[in-house]
Order: structure tokens, then C-alpha cells, then sequence
């Protein structure tokens, strides 16, 4: 019987490729969705098609309401950045970081774990391309499965040990890109952007966008998703 | 200036005398409510009215689906046991036990303190009347601490460093009892159980209940709260 899998899923191509590697490492995957109130909402959309496309088990969402504390361009009416050279995104921790994201994700995926018996983790996490973040951090991950370890009913009672898997850690985007496309992932359902129009067309223009692009172009590849501008 | 302090408040005796214990040491207190779709929503209600009585600088209510995930009698249509002895009580883990939950909440409390400027957290967790309850130990609460360094833009960037406390961590009920009372916490606006009529009267019979009335009974002190069977 395959082990079982949380997989964290936004709809961006990060976690859809982390998706498509949990299905092709054997593991039985149930992706979860954690809508926290975020202004993509149509990434909340992308995530139901592209675990029906991937051929997730079962796909369920959470609400958490993070704009209730505050505090990031993603949950507030602080405007998104445009426009940012790749200097300007390396550098610092960029104000679409939203508080503890990560914690309060891997927290609510434990959570799911523990209810559907899965001892296996999956966060899209980016050392590289999202340096700024701490918590897409291995030192910051590795914490977490350590605490996962002592949380846990499931782990204390001895039935499993936590891992969390961040394959795409240490992948440069086009990497990722490349990663995602060998094994079959339909990038047109993705959508990346901080800053979508009404119907649902990034705007090229915010960090997500040019990181993404950034990363379709080096690797030589189309991106597929609809753009304003292009 | 005072330092500021995110508090986890539910509305029981537990999170109230933390928040009392809280504004004792003279911390800025930002009382932080999770609503993770708990049946007892009347402690929703309680939490409000305790944070203006204690004085909390602010109170916050952040609401997380926790059903959406499943697995607990306080969130699905599992029957609350009633009726249970001392040492069934203090005997494994109960099914009232939330998947993850102080990992879910202390996450959130962490965000927002985050966003206010705080470092310092302060939970109600006690390692002696929930001893089944793996994220109560010392141990959890140590891990998380040390998470919450690695997980923050703000103690990345050596603004400093976050303190978890859970002052109740040792005491008995009636120590608990007591201590609360000594600091000038009303009871009366307290609410500990799980399963309440509808006009938020205790069952009296539920866990909760039952080390509610025995920490009463112990520090020879009568609990305000109303109850259906008395």
C-alpha cells in the first residue's frame, strides 16, 4: 500500500511541481490548500485543477484568515511592488512576506497528516529564488520536522516519524520549471502572480511574474499562462 | 515603554489567568482568539469580555477552519465523553485532542506578533491535568521557541529574540484556581466546557468540566459559572 502524502498546494508552479514529485516518488497525496485570505484567490481555483490534473487523491481546502493579524502586501491594501529588478528581489526579505506563512502552513498540513495517517510533508520551499524568506530555509525545515515529532499524537505514540520534503530547495527556478515539465506538469493551469486582473491574467510585472518568466527563459521554455502585457 | 505580548486566550480558566499573568509581569498585552470552529463558540464570546476586564491592549479574533481537516469531538460530530473518572481522565490521550492544534495556534500568535512588534508569547498550556496532550510538554514548547527564532523575518534580522511562556505549565488546576483568583480574574466570564447547553451553562460531566470542578474543589474555592446540573 503506498504511504500517504500531504502536499501543500498553492497553484503556482512551485508547488505544482512539488505535487507531481510526491506522485512520481509512489506516495498516495492528499494536497492541501491553505486560503489565508491572500488577494490570488484564482490561485485557489488553479490548485482544485491541478490536483484533479495531477491525480491527487483528494484536494481539500483550509481557511485561515491571516489578514485578520496582519501585516503583508499579499493580505493587505499595501500595494505590490512592480517592476523590481532581480537585484532589488534578491535583496531582503520583500513586504509580500506574510508573517509566519510557512509555520502556520506546515502547521495546518501536520494537522491534515495526523487526521489522514501520512508521515510525509511537502512544502514548495525555495531557498534560492526566495532567499529573503527565513522560513524557506533547510535550517528553518528541519526545525520544523523536529517539532513536528514532538506535536504529534501520531508521533509520540511511535506509529511514524515526520519528514518534511522540500525538493525544489536548492533548484534555481528554471530548474524548476524544467522539473515540472519532464514530469508532466500543464504549467497553463498555473497561475504565479501577486497581482492577477479580473480575469485572471498576471501581470508580468510583480516579483512572482519576473521570477517566473526569468525562469521559463532560461530554461528554454514557453510559458504558457496568459499575461496583460506580452 | 512596556514590552508587548501576544496572548493566546481562549475564554477558559487556563488562557485567563495567563493573560492575567501576563499584564502581572507588566507586558503590553495583545490577547489573540483562535476560532478553529470549536463547538464551545460561547468561549469566543467569553474571551471578549475577559480581555476588556483584564485590560488586554487589544483583542483579536483570527478564524481557522480546522474542520475543513477533520479528527477531533471538538470539531466533527464525535460525542463529547461525559462522565469520566480521574484516571481515565489522566490516562492517554483524549479525543478531544485537535490535531495540531498549539502548533496551529502558537503559528498564529507568532504571525501576529510579528506584526505588532512583540516577542514574547504566552500560551496556557499545563503538563499535569492534560498530560495526554503532546504539544503541552515542555519539551514542545522549547522546540517551537526555537523554531519561532528561525521562522521570523524579525528575529532573522536581529530585532530580537522570541520567549514562548506558559506560566501555567506545572500547576495543578487548583494551583491554577487559585492563582487566577489572587490576580483578580472573574470566573464567572470564564467558559470551560466542551459540550454547553444553549444558554451557555457547563454540562458539568465533560472532562473539562470535571478538572474544572475538582481544581474549584481543591483550592476550597466555589466556581462562579453556571452549570445545568448543580
Amino acid at each position: 500500500m503506498p504511504q500517504r502524502a500531504v502536499v501543500l498546494l498553492s497553484g503556482g508552479i512551485d508547488s505544482s511541481t512539488t505535487l507531481a514529485v510526491a506522485l512520481q516518488q509512489g506516495f498516495e497525496t492528499y494536497a492541501l490548500t491553505v486560503d489565508y485570505g491572500q488577494r490570488h484567490r484564482r490561485e485557489l481555483e488553479c490548485a482544485g485543477r491541478i490536483a484533479r490534473h495531477l491525480g491527487a487523491s483528494r484536494h481539500t481546502t483550509v481557511r485561515v484568515d491571516l489578514r485578520a493579524i496582519g501585516g503583508s502586501a499579499l493580505t493587505d491594501a499595501i500595494p505590490v511592488p512592480l517592476d523590481r529588478s532581480d537585484a532589488e528581489i534578491a535583496h531582503g526579505i520583500p513586504i509580500t512576506y506574510v508573517p509566519a506563512r510557512n509555520t502556520v502552513l506546515l502547521s495546518l498540513a501536520l494537522g491534515h497528516a495526523e487526521v489522514v495517517g501520512a508521515f510525509d510533508l511537502f512544502i514548495g520551499a525555495n531557498a534560492i529564488d526566495y532567499s529573503g524568506y527565513p522560513d524557506c530555509r533547510p535550517e528553518y525545515l528541519a526545525q520544523f520536522e523536529r517539532l513536528a515529532n514532538l506535536a504529534t499524537k501520531a508521533a509520540v505514540e511511535g506509529r511514524g516519524t515526520f519528514r518534511v520534503h522540500a525538493p525544489l530547495l536548492r533548484l534555481t527556478k528554471a530548474e524548476i520549471v524544467r522539473r515540472g515539465a519532464e514530469l508532466g506538469v500543464d504549467f497553463s493551469l498555473t497561475l504565479s502572480c501577486y497581482n492577477p486582473d479580473d480575469t485572471g491574467r498576471a501581470c508580468g510585472r510583480c516579483d512572482s511574474c519576473r521570477l517566473r518568466l526569468k525562469g521559463f527563459a532560461e530554461a528554454g521554455l514557453r510559458d504558457p499562462a496568459a499575461y496583460v502585457t506580452q
